[in-house]
């Protein structure tokens, strides 16, 4: 049709598909359509954004007719029944070859679902993990596609022209097939609850241990931001720490109330972790930490159980400080590595090839974990692919080399401080239990042998045992019954 | 009919169903008919145990006639679509009014699709729990029956009459409506897991810090099953312990290869603990621990990874043994206190009358976590049916006061000496959360509204508010996004 002059669209213009928009609006070559289920945010957008060259429908025929083909719209709704609706729409008005992306923030087993039933009518469908938030969105963000490797071929030079770049390089690549994208945004999140959450108790105990305000404590963020933890996470906590409520003079962090929210993302990444056998404690403890501070009869109930008798004040604050940093390094090397462990086993489960190093690249701008410490990530599996676990490669052997004994010292503290550090002392427990040459994992097979005829593996020789726990207590060979 | 003689049934003739079925038929007033897919384990059941009254039937049709209305059947297959399979066929030859009955290990989101599907054919179905292993399903497990109320009046006295006595009290009760059965049957094993893990870290931790022999460690089981912590677990981690490989002359548990096994159920907890936003860190930790036993390549890989370097043994063996038992007690408090909250948040959310002291009274005898600790539990929730957590009720409050500054020695000494106890410390991480007056949550909510204005709410007045970051870092209000 005549009118087709847009290369890409939009559907769905809320704050972070507007934004979406205006980013790519922005870029050279690139005219887009946009689309909204009620017109006026359309016209709000257009009106707002004179400067965009923005093609706008009213209906989905108009949409797709405004498309040069292949058709390439990205769908930025609610995660769910709303997408599943476009989905549809889109289906019916696009033709085979086409491409739709799903920029929401669905669960990755529902974007194998679409894409299995939309590749279906030859059309081509992409889930498109986004990470950056509404700045992101507009200004650069860390972008995880999955779909196939024909879609990537008409998306890849389009997405890399809006998403964030760190060193040069856009922060987007083709993560894998169907929802290899999605999957990986999750994981991303999954780190994210976790290193939010070791920051946190970081700042606790430096506050309690030490007696510094949050305003000293934001400088010591501030610093550590100069170092190997340079992060937004770390930038973004010295703001938030340095700031004073206008209308009480505290400062704010003492004045937002303490019960942390969730959005379910950190949940998707333990139960997934916990159907691949994966163990994520480090995750876990972050995302039980926001649901136990979201308890607040429960905690009233419980405020007057005892505590250690003692006041606890360190004796060194700086030697504590650094102790901290450590801890908090440490336990980030943990909080990744089970993050990666998961992406491993994910990709195996679903048929993907997810390059582990290119992941941690698209992870170094726009997002939220954006970290220096990636790029030491691309580097562990540059110089082995095969990594069985990430915290043994050379580099973070090392970090842990010399913070394991500060790690130890600050998970004391807190235990005899009564300061909860669920998070940093799991960690510590992970590494230990990995490090462990004996585990009592012996001890519970041979319970659930005797509960559960569950039967037990031996050190000394292969096969499968069950000792007669009921009779002459000898032992037997067994069928492996798990 | 006038072969219809039988007034119960069993479907599936493995060990499990076997050994319930003989229970019944050893009850007095039971005849039982018997069915399995291939009629050769009918046979075997028959041969071998002439003693009991079966009616044995080689199709679905015979087992139906030899049924006396209600019909009432018990399915003990595999858990899954074997179960969908003997629905089907049931629902063919049963007449509304009659009762299906599964006993397998079903997920309770099963049981509840499954309950509400037969219903529409005028059938009853009951999604039971049957815990106590094969020992169990033959003298006396408990069980946790859920379905309609109606059915409970047929079923009620005949599993009464099989279920394990405990204190003069069968260990049976109408748990609630459709999957409450199989949901606190889950419940049941989170807590298995969560009390077996905790048993192993206390194993390990007396074994490396006192330098015992398993033989000697049993006998500090064995002593610590006369007291406080008397439970079925705790009596039979003697008698592992107490084992001697015939072969090697070694202690049992030197010769299990170190890696445990796992049948799901525990992480069933985690998820569903996950979707109703409670924490079950003692739990998931457990679930973890499991998993991370089971990497060997990883285990080996970090092997050399550094722990302490000052070897490791405690002044006062018996002291040190006695703040374990006292650490013991904690977590497993904190265990029971996650378990019964995920019971009262299911409860709610899938439309469940549950009388927690019935669950933990039902528990005291044949499941694998039978414990005199239960009566103090049916006690507590006596007291204060509407108890908010259960670690705050006066009894748990006092082993508390008596026992945290034991558990925080224990922890400590895990931490400093490097050995792994995730369990033990993940608990008293929870129990520091729980009692704290602030927590750092005030600060991921600020994180939280830094990056993705997710809001936050204040404590000195109403409302949800937002910092303007990007802005002038003035706050709004806002309306609630989560």
């Amino acid at each position: 049709m005549s009118q087709a002059k847009a290369n890409i669209g939009v559907i769905g213009l809320a704050v972070m598909g507007s934004n979406l928009a205006r980013n790519l609006a922005s870029r050279e070559g690139n005219t887009v359509a946009v689309f909204n289920r009620s017109y006026e945010k359309t016209e709000t957008l257009l009106s707002e954004h004179p400067e965009a060259e923005f093609v706008p429908a009213k209906t989905y025929e108009e949409f797709a007719a405004s498309l040069t083909t292949p058709r390439t719209a990205i769908i930025m709704v609610q995660a769910g029944r709303g997408t599943d609706a476009v989905i549809d729409e889109l289906t019916r008005v696009f033709e085979p070859g086409d491409i739709i992306v799903d920029g929401g923030n669905a669960l990755f087993t529902d974007t194998i679902r679409r894409e299995k039933a939309v590749r279906e009518t030859g059309i081509n469908f992409v889930g498109a993990g986004i990470s950056g938030g509404e700045e992101g969105a507009l200004k650069g963000p860390s972008i995880m596609p999955g779909g196939s490797a024909e879609a990537w071929q008409t998306l890849g030079p389009i997405l890399e022209g809006i998403a964030a770049v760190a060193e040069g390089e856009p922060c987007v690549t083709h993560v894998g097939t169907d929802g290899a994208g999605h999957f990986v945004k999750m994981i991303h999140n999954g780190i994210e609850y976790a290193d939010m959450q070791l920051i946190a108790e970081a700042y606790d105990l430096i506050r309690r241990g030490t007696g510094k305000s949050p305003a000293e404590i934001a400088d010591v963020f501030a610093e550590w931001n100069r170092g190997d933890l340079e992060s937004y996470l770390i930038e973004i906590t010295a703001e938030v720490l340095r700031q004073v409520d206008a209308e009480t003079g505290q400062p704010l962090v003492d004045v937002i109330l303490d019960q942390a929210g969730a959005k379910g993302t950190g949940a998707w990444t333990v139960k997934s972790a916990l159907d691949l056998g994966i163990p994520v404690s480090g995750i876990a403890e972050a995302v039980f930490a926001r649901s136990l501070s979201s308890k607040p009869a429960q905690r009233a109930a419980a405020g007057d159980l005892p505590g250690p008798e003692a006041a606890w004040a360190v004796d060194d604050a700086d030697a504590f400080i650094e102790d901290v940093r450590l801890a908090l390094y440490a336990s980030k090397i943990v909080a990744y590595s089970q993050g990666f462990d998961e992406i491993i086993a994910g990709a195996q489960e679903y048929g993907w090839e997810i390059e582990k190093g290119e992941v941690a690249k698209l992870w170094r701008g726009g997002c939220i974990i954006r970290a220096r410490f990636l790029n030491r990530i691309t580097e562990a599996y540059a110089e082995d692919p095969e990594l069985v676990a990430l915290l043994t490669a050379p580099f973070f052997r090392e970090v842990l080399v010399g913070g394991q004994e500060a790690w130890r010292r600050v998970v004391v503290a807190a235990t005899q401080a009564g300061i909860p550090a669920p998070a940093f002392s799991s960690s510590l427990a992970y590494y230990d239990g990995l490090r462990a040459e004996r585990l009592p994992a012996a001890l519970v097979q041979g319970q659930r042998d005797f509960f559960g005829a569950h039967t037990y593996k031996r050190v000394d020789k292969e096969g499968t045992f069950h000792t007669l726990w009921s009779g002459d207590r000898s032992e037997i060979s067994a069928v492996d019954s798990h």
